[in-house]
This record gives structure tokens, C-alpha cells and sequence, in this order.
């Protein structure tokens, strides 16, 4: 099984970005603790960061035929990108929704997800845990072959 | 460490209830799947389900010197008890949401969840699962003596 | 066949309560004019009033196997509770609502109906008669098999 | 007594229009089925359909003097026509409103109902029988000479 | 001069309909007043009144070549049509608009004026003498050869 | 009888403020023009123009006893000035709005009026006339002794 | 095959009213337009304007049986008609919608097309053209036997 | 005379409860004080408190010729909670809502008071004097016999 | 210690306003009952009124180093002045809000309080009451030094 | 004449990409079927496919001076991308706006087009004739030398 | 060259009020600042403040003739006064907006400027600096003749 | 001192794109304007333009170490990228936000800023010289060490 771990903008500073917020780890730190977790439970993982809304959606959709599904934190575009959210429901593949923090808690325009609407499970307010709980979703959930 | 596993109206009915969206597995499953998993990461539990707000309320006060945090489903009065989320907030202890189904893709009235206003992380359409995941985040939680 | 009929809060009072609205008769009289005329179509009623939505909640659910239809008047819980909602899609018994006075005519804070959205008919400005209509209506219904 | 019962655009093509929602009998079985209701309740009936908010508002003019009362399902001119709102006030009869399926599960342009502010009672998601009960209503409440 | 005075649904009923709020003078009573005030000024008038939204669009272009002004007072199509607005502005009559009371007192959906985006003046709660004032601001308005 | 002809802020400007709006005569024309038109229908005005709200509000209210009936143009203030509505219903002396221009033409902002829920009549878009008809509908509602 | 070309309230003024707007054409260029092009590709059409929304009702139930399909301008009654809407439903002919302009850009009442909502295709700002689209449209729809 | 003091959710720990908002003398520091003052001015008073919507309305409903008036902090139920604005209709006592901070500076849905609609006087942000003041009004208002 | 009891516009006029709203006491009443009570718990007061928005700005700026603290009921302006806000935050000196009946039981519009976003307490709907008890609040509020 | 046809994010998976709202037919035999009809016709066309706004907004850009027209179905950046609709009416290119299936029909945040703000006219629901007669009113519309 | 520099309301409390939002500088600061900045570019300023809405009008208005241009900071009145809107386009003379700090971060009811509708250029957020870039846009703006 | 400045899609065609709007000098012109005044005031300048999104986030964070201070108009980016104000946040430079005419007074979908709220000044209405007074106000801000 091969899961594609997408982040949005501003993740590749993390540790940098509002501490206070996002906490003190690198984004380095984060793939290395994901990598980890993927090896421990026996699935294969690729990377996938940028900046650009255009290139996210690239790359979902050239997710098609290469991994199983795709744990996903689309950072700033979680609230505005129509177009993730049509890229995740052409490729039709299995997808969670991760957020390191609750969004829910901070200004009114991060309130809605148009990207949650194309997936089958949220983790919020985990931390980088929730990357790991998203990994542990998908696997169990195409072991067992069906959705949640 | 023991946590409270709370649960709010109707679910109770679970597998008799609109198993198209909860699925076909009982309350009385539901129990027996955490009961399993708290024994599996050495955690002790103690349950509570109620279709009153105010029975909710009263327990979630008598948790404080009880128990060391919440995992909270609270259903229909996610999206309309107050009561709720000043009781979470007034004893101090760590909790979590649960939501069985993703709540965000039903009628637009079952968006807003004032309980989660006061949980530090938040489970979403993961089925039964989501509240093992609650366990396991809070004993993390707990262990590592930090906020996520 | 067996009804139930349910009443939310306050109805315990009709006939004090701001009798230009609700009319001069009491609760005694409101349920003695309902056997009355379940005797006269040949129908048994139960009867539960309450003013805890957890208790009506209780009611709904225990009415799966006892009566064969619902008629509920949820009085103020009509506008704010989405758990009695839950509860009559959960027994999945059909049911009426019945609203003495025509709600609609009031603040804007009445307008809206949760309870309605899982009932397959409304009775609503008839005074007492909307509870024998909703009991003719729920009588038909299961004689002829098929949903309004 | 005599009553006239009002239909408003397309009831005429009840039987052929949108079944699932509107049933399978014809206008003309619906017209059948309140003569014989209200030849077995002893009063009389006239009819009146038309798809011109204009003749709706004409034809309750002219009961005026010649009904006793105005049963009135006013179909897509619920929501939009304040013209017949005003008629109904003006001429002054007892009015019910009839809505055959439940109008407040569709659009939402279908949930405001002008007519329903001049009418004393609503019999919503009925069916063909929310006419009947219509016309019952009206006569009980002439014989008794009360509001409800 | 020839004006034409338009009256909307039910104005016709004048007297008798809610005489709380319109007076209880009758409709013919209103065209003699009229009539009176422009033999007295020196101009010619015709009267339309209509139940229908569409006459009164037929009657607005049929204006055209024999009227040149038009007194408008739609009552309940005042709010709801946009068909007598672009049939005001299609003609190009000069043309004012007559509220016998002050509807901005009353419910909320009668406080916007879809004719009156189309008419040079508004003459709003002065009873029967809106209409006299109307045609007095036609004649100057023709008479000066300038809109106000 | 006495009227009292109040006008608020910047109308003291008229002439030179925007004369795409509201003409190209001065203000001491306006009062010219009133002056000429009391004399002639036999009555007594007094004039009062102020930027200031306050100012207003004493002016309303020194015409206790003094004035028996107040034109007005709040002007900016009509949209904002709660004050004046409060003064205009504290005194009770007939009033009636004028607004020189079609003020529900221009922007959002200008759509409410709170001064117009005190006064009996309002003339809108009429120009200086507006005055004089407002002068005109005073006078005869006084002799009258009726409301509008 | 034959097709009914319908037009609303004021399209019979066309050439005469705005023509900014509107283009300078007339209503009998319009039509002599359309039945050149009909005839080009083959297809019979009736024709049908009136300024009345029941008049437009009438028509739409009259075409089921004479027409094989409907090209629809319903002008100002495209944002307030949901007679029309339900109307073009219950028949269940294959319909288009057609706007000389684009509506979209003029006031936001005109924004809402609840006609749009039964209709397959909308053209929109391509002037008279839009109805010849809409032919085309037609027969190759009913041609081919499918839905777009 | 005899006052019932009532508190809604959570106010039972008051001085464990966020005390930067609600201070940190506790429920039972708050019932003494409250009994001290009663004892002063001569009256006497009971107390009830639940974290139940249900039992303060059934409450309520008792305080029916028991006591003379009601003073009430319906904390969360402030917001939510139309039953308890129906009970206080129903027996109408005369009431005041006590709220111990400032609610109206807190989260937007903390500034509807249901409550508060069938309460003559409101004590806002006094801390524990609120109740203490309430007390005082309704001694006062029902020695003079006058609604204040 | 030393308050000043500031009144915004149309209170001069007390008793002769509207006084089904507001009472039939005058504004010389309030003042000598205020004074009497001053003199009765021992501090001084000072008054002002004005109609000028202005003028309560200036007022209130002025009272710093004079007075100790504040007693407002700035009346119509408490809905649309944010001067007053804004000077009451700027001069930081204690200040009680105080409405003699309760206006959000009124007009929508009465709803909001910006003056009440820089007070400590509220007093609604005790009559002239609320200015006695707004003295008491102050003082204790000082005498104790600690905010409520 | 030469033409761009621009189509945006996942345009490019037509045929995989949820075929019960955009057909089974893929994007090559889009382009293939829009350059017959092109050659049919005489004109030129060239193709541009990005998922990336910004690749877009350089697209349209670059068109100055290479093609006489742009026909564009933006997509999900139709109701996202002001920088696509500053684009396009920076280069002030006639432009033609096309949507397969539509878009009005679906979740709300679909029903704006900034896109189309820039567009003469619109072809919405005609599946991929959309962009054939997209091709059509450009020739005629260049040819004929006038807009629409 | 002259501008006047006009301030509004509680921006003479300036180093008093708020220092944490304002900074600690006092008006008479303030003052010194633009007129030594004044001289050093070679214009004369003229100062206003004042805490009355119609003051600020009154001033602006008597601008005219007396100064080129006119620096405006109306604190509290941005977001109320259309009565200084109105003034400012009335005397038509070039006007620049200021705001010591950023108006837009704070509560939303700071978020419209009635004022700013009628000014060139805002500068938002600079501190004191904000007068000085007015006067230099002002000079620059006239000394070139354009709008900018 | 070493300043960034950007600009977002669209600039690059400035002098071309509606003029009537944005002026006739080109981005060149705009480029050389700025180097002009930076050499002057003894600052060095980078300059970025792009019409993606993502590139203009990644040269934010690129910016961090290379430059001292970032002035940013990211045009039609400013009303629908949280990325770029999620960028600006993370790298945490001092910013300012340039707009060259008023967006306030054009379309409702430009007034919010989500830039704006990263920024500490804001230039609205300037023209080019929006850039020139950016850098002078960060050149400052850095000298003095202290924030606006």
C-alpha cells in the first residue's frame, strides 16, 4: 500500500511559522516522524509540498495509478480551493483531512473546508499526530475494504 | 489514568439508527470495542449515555477528582447545548470530540459544535474507530504532560 | 392500533397560560376530548407529557414496539431540539405534529420546525382537533399501507 | 353552507405532474373526492382552479356574499403572491390553506407562505385529505361560531 | 393632458377591505375625487384597475400615444413584480407612484418598491389626495418641460 | 396655524452641493419659494436648518406649543438619527418628510428612514415642491382634524 | 418536429424599450428570425408572448402533446415566477432558456432564474441568436435521444 | 412576601468555574449572602438550582402560588432555552433575570436572552449584588403594586 | 466621591414622552429623587443633559479629575454613538449604564449598545430605579476598589 | 481568425472524472471535435489546459496579439479567481464563457461567475457543443463588428 | 497653498486614551509635527477638532474659499456620519483620509468609512505620519493638477 | 536596508489595463519610479512580479534573511489568498500594502484585504507614489526599531 502525504502553503516553515501556533518542530521533523510511522505499520509513503494551489492539484491528479490514497493538509487552500476539492473527487482515490491545529478556534474564514468535503475522515487539533492517524485510517480502512 | 467515554442522545440506538449513516453496530458493540482497546494501551474506563442535556451536564461535572478526561460524542446537543460546553470548560479536563459520521456533509444546522469549542482535538467520520483514537490522544496527552 | 400522544413543555398548563393564545381549557380536558374519540375510531392511546427534551427523547425511543404511530405537539422543544428530531427518524415511526395555535403568526424565533422535518403530516391552528385529526390521519395511514 | 375550495397553478395536472411527489390521481379524481365529502358532511361546494394569480384574487372577491368560508391550496403562489394574501384579508371569510405534500422539505423559496398569514388553520402533507379535513375544519368552526 | 390612474389587486375593494388601515371610503368614491381634481386643473384622466399583474403591464403599454403620465398605485404588486417596473421604463412615461398609507410601517416584504425604481415621485400615506397631488406634479412636470 | 419648515445638514449648501442631484437653486430660493406658498394658502411658517443632530432635536422640541406642524428634511440625518425620530414622537405633532431627490435610487445606506416612522406623509423625489405639498397636506389635516 | 418559442412580459416591446439594452430590432424581427432559421434547419415552431405569468402557464401546460420542446425567454418573470418553473416541470418537455443580455450584470433581483432551474441549457447575452441556439439545441437533443 | 432565587447549568460551581469571569466565592457563599440580604429587607426566599432545562421549567410551573416572584440566572439556558420562557409566561410571576457578568461582551451567540423576554428588569455584570438587587426590585414592585 | 449622572436626548422631556413607555414622572422628579438619594448614602452628584451627541463627548471628557465615576443613560444615542464608546474608554473612569425601560424588548434597531461595551454594569427596565441603584454600584464598586 | 480556448482545473480528466455530471467523453476528444467544427467554420484555434490560476491569468495575457478571441470554461476558478476576470478585461478580448454541465444547479458556492463578469455571452448545460458555439458567436460577432 | 487638518472626536484626549492603540504622543504633539512638517514643504494648515458631529460639518463647510484641500481624520464619525460624507461632496474640495492606527483589526463595526467615499487617498495605520503624507499628497496633487 | 517589493497578477500590465482606472504609465515606468526614489532615499529595492499565486508565496519566504522589509500590492490576490497573508505571517518581516486606486469605491468582492491584515500600514488611492511612501515608511519603521 502507497499513501501520498500532501501539505499546502506555509507548512515547509514549520517550526519557523507562529510557534505558538503550530508548534516548534520543523517540517523536516514532520516527514521523518511520518516515514517512521509508515515503516512501524508497514505501508509505503511519498511527499508532496508546495506553495501553489495549481500544483497540488497536479499532483493529486498524477496521484491516480501510483499510491492508494492520500492524507492531505491543504493549509490556506483548505478554505479557498474549489479546485482541490475537484481534483480529490476526479481521482476518486480514498482521502483524510488533516489540520495540525482547530481551525474551528481561529478566524471566521477558516471555518469552512472545501477540501473535508471530498473526504472521508478530519483529524483536528492533533498535531503531528494526526498525519500518523490519518496514515492508520486509510490502511485499516482499504484492508477492510470498506468506507468508514 | 481513566478517561470518561460520553455519549449523547440516540446513541443508544445505534445499529437500529439510520444505519445508512451510523452504521449496523451497536451501542452495546461500541462499549465492548473501547472496553478492548483501553485494556490494549492499559487505560481504564467508565461510560456514560444519556438523551438528557442536563444528565450530560451533571456527569460531566461529577468526572472532576473522577477521572483524568473526556471523550465526548455528544450527538444532537453538539450543535445546540451551551450547557455543554460551559460544563467542559468549568471542570478543566482534557477532552476530545467524537462525531461517528462527518457531521460537516449533513443539513446545514448540524455544522456548528459549541462542545468543540472546548475539546483540544476532534475525531470526525472515522466510525467506531474515532473514539479509540480519542484514548489513545488523550493518554498521549496525559503522558507527555503537554497541549497538542 | 396504539398511539402515542405527546406533548412538550408547558401544555401541562393549558387553560392558565395566556389563555387568548392557548385557549380556556386544561390539560384534563385536552386528553379526556383524545380517548374520547380514540374510542370513537377505534384506536388505544397512550399519553406522555413532559418538559425535559431528554424525557420526551426516553419516550420516542421506548414507543418502538408499544404503539404503532406518534402524534407530538414538542411545544417550545418544536424550535430548539434536534435531538427529539433524531429520535423519531431513529424509531422510524410515523408520526404528526400538531401545533394548537398557528406558530407561524408569532416571533420569528417559532418559525422554524425540527420535530416537523421527520413528520408526515401537519396539523397546525386547529385548536384541541389537530390532536383527533393527527390520529384519524395516523389510523388511515396504517389502514391503507402506503405514506401520504 | 356553502364553501369554495381554490387551487392555484398546475393542480390541474395533478396525476401527470411529478408523481412521486404529487401522487397518481387526476384534478378530477381530487374534485370527486370533496363532492362526496361534502355531501356526507351536508354542505355545499363550489370549485374554482386557475393558473392566474390575477383570477385567484377575482375569484376570492366574488366569494364575497356568496361563501360562507375558502379552502385554498394555492400552490407556487403561496410563496410569492402577496395579492392574494390582501384579497383574503379583505373579503374577510374563514380560510384554511392545504398544501397536499409537505412544502417545508423542498426548496427554500417554498417555505414562506403569504396566504397562510390570512388563513386560521394549515393541513400540510395530507394528501388529497387535507382538503376534507379543510372543509370540515370550516364547518365546525361556522357552526360553533368561534375562532379556533 | 391625459393621464392614466392605475390601481393594483383589491384597490377596487376600498371601504370595505381592513378600513382600520385604508379608510372607508369606496373605489368610485376615490374616481370622483378624481375626477373632480382634474376637471378643476384642466386635465384629462382615464382609470385602470386590475387583480392582474399582467393587465396592468398591457394597460402601461397601451399608454403609449394616448396617455402622457401615469399616477401608479400597484398595492400588493408593488413588491413582488418586476414585470410593471420594466413595463414603466419601456413605455418612458413620466410616471409617480401612490401608497394610500404609509406602507413602510407595515411588514417587512412590503418595504421595497420595484415601480417606484421607475417613477420620477412618491406620494406615500396622504390617503385618496396622493392620487390629486400626483396629477398636479404631472401637469407642472410636462407644463415646465423638466424632470424634478 | 403655524408650521415649523426644519431642513438638516448641508441643505443650507443647495445650489452648489451636487447640483446633478438636487438642482441648481439656492437654499434662500427654497425658503422664498415656501414663504410665497404659506402666504398664499394662509398660513405661518418658521424655518430651522442645522448640520447639527442635536440642534434638531431642541428645535423639535422648542416647537411644543409653539409650531402646529413640522416639515421635515432630515437630510443625512433621515438614515442615522434615531434622536429625531425619538423627538419627533415625544412632541406629537403632526409631521410630514420631504425628501428633495429619490433617495431609494442612491446607495444601500440611504434606504431606511428613521424620521419617516413619525411622520403621517412623506413627498419623495419632488424637488422643492415637496415642501409646499407638505405644508398643503398639513394644513388640511388640521382642519380636517383627521389623520390621513 | 415543433417547438414552442415563448416570450414574457415587455419582449413584445422589443426595439422600442432600452434599446441600450435591448438592441434596436423589433418583436416581429425577432420572430421573422427565428422562423428563417426554423425552416433552414427544419424544424416547425409556434410562437407565444404575453404579459401575463398564468397566460405563460397556460401555454407551457398546453404545449405537452403539440410540442416537442420549449425555448423559453420569460423576461421579467424569470426571477419572480415559480408557477413557470413549476409549470415547465410538470410537463416534462425538453426546455431551454434564453436572455437577449446578460442579466447577471444588471441588478441583483435579477440574478435568481427559478425558470433556469427546469430548463437543460441557458443561453445568456448572445441577443436574438440565443433563440436559434436554442433550436439547435432542441433538435439535436430529441435527435440524438440524450441529455446533455 | 416569598421570592424562589433559581440558577440554571453550572452555576453550582461557581468559584471553581473560570474564575477571571465569574470571580471566586462559590454557590454556597453566593446562597448565604443572598439569605442575609432576604433576612435585612424581610423577606423570605427558596433556592432552587439544576443543570436541567426540564426541572427548571417544572420548577417554575411549581412556584405557582408559592411564591410571589421569581428571580432567575438561567445561565447557558439563557441563550437556548424558549421552554423556559414559556414557563415564565405561563405562571406569570413577575421575574428578573440576573446574569453575574457581562454576557454581551462575550461570544455573539451568549447575546439573545429568551429568558429575559418575560422579565421585567435586568441586573447585568453586578457580580453577586445582581441577585441582592433583584430582590430589592421585586419587594418594591409588589409593595407598590405597580409594574415598574 | 463625586458621579456624575449624564442623560442623553428627549429625557428633559420625561413625562410628556410617550409615557406608556416611559412613565409620567418628569425629568425635575428624576433629578430630585436622584439628589435625595445621594444625599441618603453619602456622595455627591452632579447632572447633565443634552440632545447634542457632542455634547456627551465633551461632558464626559470633562469629567475626568471632577468626577469619580459615571451614571449613563445616553437614550437614543446609546444604538449609534461610538463617540460616546470611545470617550467613555478614553477617560477610563467607572460608568454604569442604565435604560428606564427595557429596549430590547422593542424596536430591532434598539438592540444594540455601544455606550454599554464600556460600562461595568447594566440596570434595564427599573425605571428611574436604575439611576439609585447605578450610585449604589459605584460606590461599592469604589468603596471596595475592586472591579464587579 | 484566430481563437484560444482556455479550459481550467481538471478539465483535463474529462471522461474519468465524474461522468453522471460531465459525460464519459474525454478531453482529447473535446479538442479533437471543437477543430473539426473550427475548420468547418474557417477559423483557427489554439488549446491551453492548466490547473494553475496563474497559468491561466499568463495564458490570457499572452493572447494579446496572437488571437481575436478566447472562449473559456475557467472551471473551479470560475467562482474563485478574480486575477482570471482582471485578466480578461486587462487584454478586453471578446470572450465567451462556456459550462459543460450547470453549474447553477449545484452546491451554492457554484453559483458565482467572476469569470463570466468579463464575457459577452454565456453558454451554460450544452455539454461540449458549449464550445462550438462559443466558436460560432465569435466568428459572427467579429464579423458582424458590434457586440452582441 | 492651504489644507485644513481636521480631526474628530476624543482625538484631543490623544497620550490620554488608549495608549496601547493611540501611542503616548498628545494632540498638541500632534500639531507641532504637521506644522513644523507644514513649513518645511511651504504650505499653510489650518487645525479643527472638535467632538460635534454637525461642528465637523459646519467646519467643512466654511473651507470652502478659505483652503485648497483638507486633511481628515473623523475617528469615531468614520463609521457614522453621513452627514460629513454628504458635506464632503458638497464642497468638492480635494480631501485626503487618516487613521492613526488600523481601523480595519479592530471590532467590525470600525469597518466602514462613510468618509472615505469622498476622499483620493486613505493612509492607514502610519501614526502621526499619517497627517504628514495627507499634506504631501495634497500639495502634490494640486501643484500637478490631476487626480491622482 | 534591503526592501522587496511585489506585486501581484495583472500589474505587469499596467498603462494597458483599463486606464480610465489604473492610469497610462507602464509597470516599467512604475519600476524605474521606484528605483529612483529608493536610490534617493539610500535604500536597495527587489522587485517581483507574478500572476501565481504560489509564486508569489514562495518569494515571501524567500524574502526571509534577504530582506529587510516587504511593499506588496497583490492586486486581485489582496481578496482571495490566505496563503499569501498566512506567508506574510510566517516570515514575519515588517509589510505594507500598496493599492493604486481606492478598491473601496469599486465591486462588494474587493473590499476585504486578507494582506491587510498581515500588514502594519496601508496606501490606498496613491497612484504609483503608494510604492515610494511604503518604502519611506519602512525605511523609518527599521530606524526608529519601534512598530507604527
Amino acid at each position: 500500500m502507497r499513501f501520498l502525504v500532501m501539505n499546502g502553503p506555509n507548512i515547509n516553515l514549520l517550526g519557523l511559522r507562529e510557534p505558538g501556533i503550530y508548534g516548534s518542530e520543523s517540517y523536516a521533523d514532520l516527514l521523518q516522524k511520518i516515514e517512521a510511522h509508515a515503516k512501524a505499520i508497514g505501508v509505503e509513503t511519498g511527499f508532496f509540498q508546495s506553495n501553489h494551489e495549481g500544483a497540488l492539484v497536479d499532483a493529486i491528479q498524477a496521484a491516480r495509478g501510483e499510491y492508494d490514497g492520500i492524507v492531505i493538509n491543504p493549509a490556506a487552500y483548505t478554505h479557498t480551493s474549489i479546485a482541490i476539492l475537484d481534483a480529490l473527487k476526479a481521482v476518486a482515490l480514498p482521502a483524510v483531512e488533516v489540520h495540525i491545529s482547530d481551525v474551528r478556534e481561529r478566524e471566521e474564514f477558516r471555518r469552512i473546508s472545501y477540501a473535508g468535503m471530498a473526504c472521508e475522515a478530519s483529524f483536528i487539533g492533533l498535531g503531528f499526530d494526526g498525519y500518523l492517524r490519518g496514515l492508520d485510517f486509510l490502511k485499516e480502512r482499504l484492508a477492510s475494504g470498506k468506507k468508514a
